[in-house]
């Protein structure tokens, strides 16, 4: 009957969602555009990779002239894919955003990380696509992705470091030829693909932590557990809110017209939008369950409490009248009138008495049965 | 005034709306188009039939070389009719996609289960509708079903091994020869038109099951009735995430131009999204009375509460008087000051007792009685 | 303080509801444009007129042919109304609807009654609206109503007996010209507004109970008023129900272009939907007041409570204290002892301990006064 | 702590709500365009003015005549107003429509009140608009008004007579020539802007209201305030009906096409817009604070409950041990033996038993006090 | 366990958010345009300032002659800028919006505070944008502020005096040349930036001041806390309110079509309308995560409610039957009958009345265990 989170945990977690917020924009007044650096970022780690008909290991980049000479050497059809993960070299990566003519505001968006997620085309010249990208949950918790595409290149931006990225290199490596072959877009969607798929393990566990609150709900519900439900529904918003945007961003791409998107793409892509649309709709029926546990909770603690004057009323009912007849010839009448309590003289006086509490007893047990406070 | 569905019975079913989820993605991280084989899929039953001018009864197909006879076979304006029940055969059931030049992601929509219902029109090709088909309910579970097709082919992928289509194969081989000749669209049309219609026995359970909750809420509630309150809600949940889709995807097939739909067909879908329509509409209904029947419960809880109180505050409230006027001449005070309890030495002073505590049960009635707290 | 409508007649109302959803759909997996014998259809009751310059009177039909000596005899501009009224008769019917050129699809939501309202337009054709025909409230019940009008005539199909066109019959028989002369689409619209018009008494009387809800709720609440409150939403969400699809339809007569409604009509039919915008919002209105009765009901509820619970505390604990010091000077202390229990050997004892069990209440009774228990 | 409105006010209040609405349609069944007599309708009181460079005082307008004088005189760019307050003289009303060759839908509309606020554009013949004209409140009361204009000419129809042109009238009077120069389209937005207006210092009001309740739903909530909110919601809901209606109405005048409608009057008519948004948002903010006030007050019961079930326990489980030993002391075993209630014979027995009292009493004070149930 | 806000300052701050509405709107039945004097304006402070090349300072106006001085030194592209802070001189406010050809309608705006949020585009001459400009919170406050951009000026309106345009007067002093260089609408979008960042530290605040609530809901529930509660949700509601209709006004600037906001210029509006739905989004985060404190608050108080009674149903129960067997010896019936009480006299029939009181303790204890009211 106990909580299986503590109140300390679940106060922990539910400050750790309302830390995530402020990073979105901590300083005000300053001019658009204007990128600062992060006191907690990660150190950056970036590699850059040619993806075309062979098949090249991504090498490490600490200076821009590495990525000229890269796209020196590419062949026509391939693709420049550098992955940055953790912005804390800030010189460096406004340099490449530069050196691929991305808008400042871009760079900016790109960098202070806490951006809502949306997808801005930058007519033919690239694509724009803020993710989150899901770290793991329960406890959720996501991080800024930017994924930016031209006819040739694709950027990828990442707060902090991770792996969700490695089946896609994986894969590329070990000979998917469409992967490699198919240009920037194909390896943007890929990527976009990588993020949305990242969302379905997470939250098939929030179905089943659902699920396992459902059953405690209802086997065992503990006084608490509306903190627990609490911190379930904190939690479903936050990701409601990272997977709407998401979702927007997704039909943005689909519907806007771009050469930088071929109509091929598209199916790919509409299936991108059909699982970010599943997702939604997981977790808003997730979200209805865990008001369903409200319900459920709010109820419980009144059936407690029902039961709780149940035992004090049956309890309290049936000693009341016993303990009258026994005040009652407690009393002290001067037995000398014969008309003052001729009982206490009776032979069979005590057990009189004693059977009259016995029937009292019974009749108020008779009664609650009717009532059904007693029995089955 | 006991539960009807125990409360294990309500907790399994809740986990198996929640198993239901987890088939929808279990490869995070494949590429796009991969194809998984389910651990626990049905064997693969496929059957294979022309339907055209002449009535012809269909042959179970083991291999791609069947369908391709019966191709060659097939007289112009007739519709091959492949029904493939239970998707275990990965390998002929991904052969027969590719024969008859499904997409690979058409394929693998259709294959791995767990999809959300929708609606895609590839050009004047085919046409693709990913469909939940009811296999019962109450409890309500339902399996992916998809239906595809072409200017001469209609391809049908049904999760598990059922019935559904076996009222229109029958249709077919009794005579109805528009069923027969009407070319593929129409024979797609009928089969869509079987599922929606296989929903409406199972709606007509659930209304049945909601007016018993609501008659149950009002003529004897019990304490517990709002697990299974939540239980109904979460399956009318399910149901409308299915429907909803559903009745998106028919939309689709309305709203978008294809020559694979004529328009002729058209006044026979608008029949199928009016009948979606009012599934819909019949669900948010029942969801909507199940959301009063938390109402009427948990205002069922709080008269309980009132009547167990009534009861020990009558009880409590009548004795209590009495048991302090038996405490009072229960007194030693020394007799033999004139002042002490004059009254333990008056002849009749049992009797005046008694009456006192008479007296005082008669006030509290009375005044129970005005408080409307007893009597009818 | 008893409730006005018992729980067995609420449940049988709630039956009846739920009932009717049961007509819908009872033959799945037959082929589309099925009709089947609604085995409690009423009997057929087949009158046609023709509305011209002059005043004709009804006759009562019972095969085709006499339909088509009317329509031979039938003037230029003049239109040829036939009023079904009852189903039961399902050949003749069919026929008349195939004479007519309805569509298979159009005959079967005619037959098969308990479709959602809706309008179709068959090109320059004909025009179905169906409807839900009020037929009395509360308790609110409908009947399906189909108006079919083409250029020269017009097709109503009721489900039951009923006299809701009697007075449109009327006011064509004494002599309102526009509706002889102004054609079938103005004598189809006339119908339709007579339909919408029925709404208006009921929603009145729903007011009226509405309103006598609220009055008892808070003059004089029932603990199971709660379930009065639950009729009434369940009835008004079946109204809402037929009043939402049936002011779409409407809305689509208004949008669509056809030859069948000329312009100078619009202004009628824009009335027509003013009117059923009206009536879904009277329902809404009292949606949202059947809702906030709900509030006031559990309010009342915990309110009783209170009053319950403030009774027993002010009687238990005024008589706590005194039943105390009674007791206590009921002990039975060795009085030889000069410091056991001197006061009960004083003169004046017993009105000494008498006069702390005043004092014990006053104290009481002042702190009670205090906490606003008692007292105004 | 008492209520401020006593519930007969409540009730009295609640049912003008209701009777409003039944004005609406009285007459099932009649012709469309039918008028007819309301039976408590406010007399007639007709005054027609030419507004243009004069400044001409209104004149009373008792038959057709007047006015079709008043229409020869009228100079090119001058606008007549013909204002009826009051629509008990039908004749003479339905004369000056037709007179004005308004619709006969629209006659009935202006007559018929307790239609729905709306706008219709009749070509560029005239503009109907049908207005809710506040009447003040709490409690919100209204009468339908409508306003016609033409190229040369305004009619007001209200529902009793009122002073709501009365500021209009007198700008105009006092030299505004901008009002008597500008036209009729500008002379009817004046007057719209009038009603519109006429809302502020109700809702102010209603806005002063709400804040009361707040306070007294902290600071002192009476057990029955769940009345009173309740008419607030009630009243609220009202106002808002009327004004959704209206702003769509004022939408519809600037979205729609009309010669009547110059381009240099849009952004006066977006002002006013703007203003029935504003009005619109503000109801709606109020309902919401009502919705929070239901909490606020259940809240409020329910810790009334608390405190008197905590003046309960307190005084119940202190004296309960002391009675306890009181009763065991006044047991009357035979003191013969040794091992009877040797406390008893003791010297200081009594001291020891009050001892052992006012132990256990400080024992439950520091429990109580650890638990919080008592102290600050 | 105490209040953190005490009810009068609650009050306090409800009455400050009603206050605020007041200004809107309080001559009714004036022309539209008319300008009024707020009695408590705040005294004007105006500054104009050419923005070109050059960097130059502001200098305080105080007659319309200055500016028209400013005009005529002006360069081609730079951009007069004059800031009005607080709107008390209403004459040379309204000589200034005259002299840049401002609708009467948009210099009534400006000055009558109290609008709601819009932007107006009049064609190619100038924007209006009305907005709320924060000035801190928690508790919220705001003013109202306009900004008015033509070609080559930009007038701001403020209700008060801020200093939320330092940061972009400092930024152009110090040489940003961008800022001085890019026109009026550059200029213009700045402001608006600076107003909606001004939002994001508010929010930040708002954020901590709910966590803080949720920390307290769990870990220490005040009786009251549904109080402070109430007035986040009030407080979050305004903000919310202001919110809206603002990003309703970046939306308007992006969709509609002028030459005075050029292309190059939408990707910062853009970003303006990315801010400002996140804004939105927060706050609607934070009221929903309010309501969940409603919930959390009520199942708190009725945990308190059962701590409370279960304290007493514990006490009680154990102490009412070894009172009972308190008062059963204490009875006095004549003990010379053998069958009248004989353990009154046995040896140890004090010790046997003793055990049997232990012994109903001990059995009410492992009751009271069982049942899970006492202990783990």
């Amino acid at each position: 009957m106990a909580a299986l989170i503590h109140k300390p945990a679940i106060v922990q977690r539910l400050k750790k969602i309302a830390r995530k917020r402020q990073h979105a924009r901590q300083h005000v007044g300053a001019a658009p555009g204007t990128i600062f650096e992060t006191p907690d970022a990660s150190e950056s780690d970036i590699r850059a990779q040619v993806c075309g008909t062979a098949s090249v290991e991504p090498v490490a980049v600490s200076e821009l002239g590495q990525i000229k000479q890269l796209q020196q050497q590419q062949a026509t059809g391939s693709t420049l894919w550098i992955d940055i993960q953790g912005l804390a070299d800030i010189q460096l990566i406004v340099a490449i955003g530069q050196h691929f003519n991305l808008h400042p505001m871009v760079i900016e968006d790109v960098i202070n990380v806490g951006q809502r997620p949306k997808a801005d085309i930058h007519d033919d010249d690239y694509v724009v696509v803020l993710m989150r990208e899901p770290c793991g949950g329960p406890p959720f918790d996501s991080e800024q992705l930017a994924i930016v595409f031209g006819p040739d290149f694709v950027l990828t931006f990442q707060e902090r470091h991770g792996d969700i990225f490695d089946p896609v290199r994986k894969r590329m490596l070990e000979g998917s030829r469409r992967l490699r072959e198919s240009g920037a877009a194909y390896l943007g969607y890929t990527l976009i693909d990588a993020v949305i798929d990242g969302y379905f393990p997470i939250l098939e566990r929030y179905g089943d932590l659902t699920e396992a609150m459902e059953q405690r709900a209802i086997e065992d519900p503990a006084p608490d557990m509306i903190n627990e439900i609490h911190l379930l529904k904190r939690e479903l918003l936050e990701m409601r809110r990272a997977l709407w945007s998401q979702r927007e961003a997704i039909n943005v791409l689909l519907r806007d017209d771009t050469a930088l998107i071929p109509d091929a793409l598209k199916i790919y892509l509409r299936d991108c939008a059909d699982h970010s649309f599943q997702l939604l709709d997981l977790v808003e029926s997730y979200r209805e369950v865990a008001q369903g546990l409200v319900d459920l909770h709010l109820s419980s603690v009144s059936n407690r409490m029902n039961e709780i004057m149940k035992v004090l009323t049956v309890l309290a009912t049936i000693f009341i009248p016993m303990t009258f007849i026994a005040g009652l010839y407690g009393m002290n009448f001067d037995a000398s009138s014969p008309w003052n309590m001729p009982e206490l003289k009776w032979r069979f006086g005590y057990l009189y008495c004693l059977g009259l509490m016995a029937l009292s007893t019974i009749a108020m047990l008779i009664y609650f049965r009717r009532k059904g406070l007693i029995g089955k």
